[in-house]
């Protein structure tokens, strides 16, 4: 008897942009692993408000640090003790924020537990810049644009050469580069830039004035979306 | 007395991976606009299969052609006649594949919905390469990746400067740059190749095998991430 594991992507907040095909996940499964402190879990918020056991939630904290050694013995512990729940017929989820594939550290935990044979399968999600869009009845990208997606490392001349190419940017975890964003904008007013915090959450936040996005400071859960705007003469 | 227009995201075809708000606002709208003909509708196969009240279903033709002319004409006229309906108080839903602000011709509708004055609201969805990445287990973007998302106009050359700059690619409409895709892995096999084709139905096929990529003629619904590989010496 073995049972089986998913992981499952709950989507960037708001408790009803969870898939129907992930809460099911979540209800059949015997114990839930999701990612949080005892006092602070995006995860078990979203958890929470929906139709499932919170009792069969188990809470597990990873260590953030640029230096993953801390974050991956965790992640291996939890796995060890996952491998011994599904041997004994167990079924385990395993939550992830947006998409569980698209810049998920959970994902690291995935990699181990198939390379230990175990059976595991991954339920999409909507990641947070699809549903930023949608919340500003954005068209993020049509036709024939083309995207790019930074993870928060870009200065302003890089910026400057993507959307001079055409691309729409998008750029996630916004507050680690704060002040290459204010430098670009002071010079590269033409652009069309939507700026979205703590989406799918009550402070959620969408704002395209150029004064008060030059002047933010940018929260852990913010990001950007850039369309490129026609060149100043 | 005015209705409400919600612009409902499918998700990729399965139709589990439709969210609880999209597939509530689907029930609670009087009519729902799905693009289609009378023999084929990739959204009204994913609504048949969801508990949905299949007679307020009213499909409508876009012409296909570069030339969006005839588009926007039968555009046009379902936004005069979605405008007469919500004068009456109906509550409508406009239904769109994947993300609705993710490369979809239905947001010419919204635009044109809302610069007549009328209520829209957006309901994100999961994108098809989102999917197609779960189906797989594979992580599209971890970490620092970058990625970049092309609407199927690339050259080969194009293709090895993005990789060689590290960037995560994912192709859509693979079947518009065939010859180039080929022509670029015939010289470039240390990237990661995931073909995907008919993502969420029951034709869904994902492909990791060099042969097989190389020589297939891609269909419409196919897609592509290329993880970027080491540098041959």
């Amino acid at each position: 008897m073995k049972g089986k594991i998913s992981g499952v992507s709950l989507g960037p907040g708001e408790p009803e942009l969870i898939t129907l095909k992930a809460l099911k996940a979540l209800q059949e499964a015997d114990i839930i692993y999701c990612p949080g402190t005892q006092t602070k879990s995006r995860s078990r918020d979203i958890l929470q408000a929906l139709p499932i056991n919170m009792e069969r939630v188990r809470l597990f904290h990873v260590p953030m640090s640029k230096d993953r050694t801390l974050a991956n013995q965790t992640y291996d512990s939890i796995c060890t003790e996952i491998a011994a729940l599904v041997a004994t017929g167990k079924n385990i989820a395993i939550t992830a924020e947006g998409d569980s594939g698209f810049y998920s550290s959970v994902n690291y935990m995935f990699d181990k537990l198939a390379s230990m044979n175990l059976p595991i399968t991954t339920i999409a999600g909507v990641p947070a810049f699809i549903a930023a869009g949608a919340i500003s009845g954005l068209h993020i990208v049509k036709q024939e644009e083309k995207l790019v997606v930074l993870p928060g490392i870009i200065t302003a001349e890089e910026l400057d050469s993507l959307l001079t190419s055409g691309y729409v940017v998008v750029i996630m975890k916004l507050s680690q580069c704060t002040s290459e964003i204010h430098r670009f904008m002071q010079t590269n007013r033409q652009h069309e830039f939507h700026y979205y915090e703590n989406v799918g959450t009550i402070n959620e936040l969408h704002s395209t004035n150029y004064k008060d996005i030059i002047q933010k400071e940018y929260p852990y859960f913010s990001l950007m979306i850039i369309r490129p705007g026609k060149q100043l003469a």
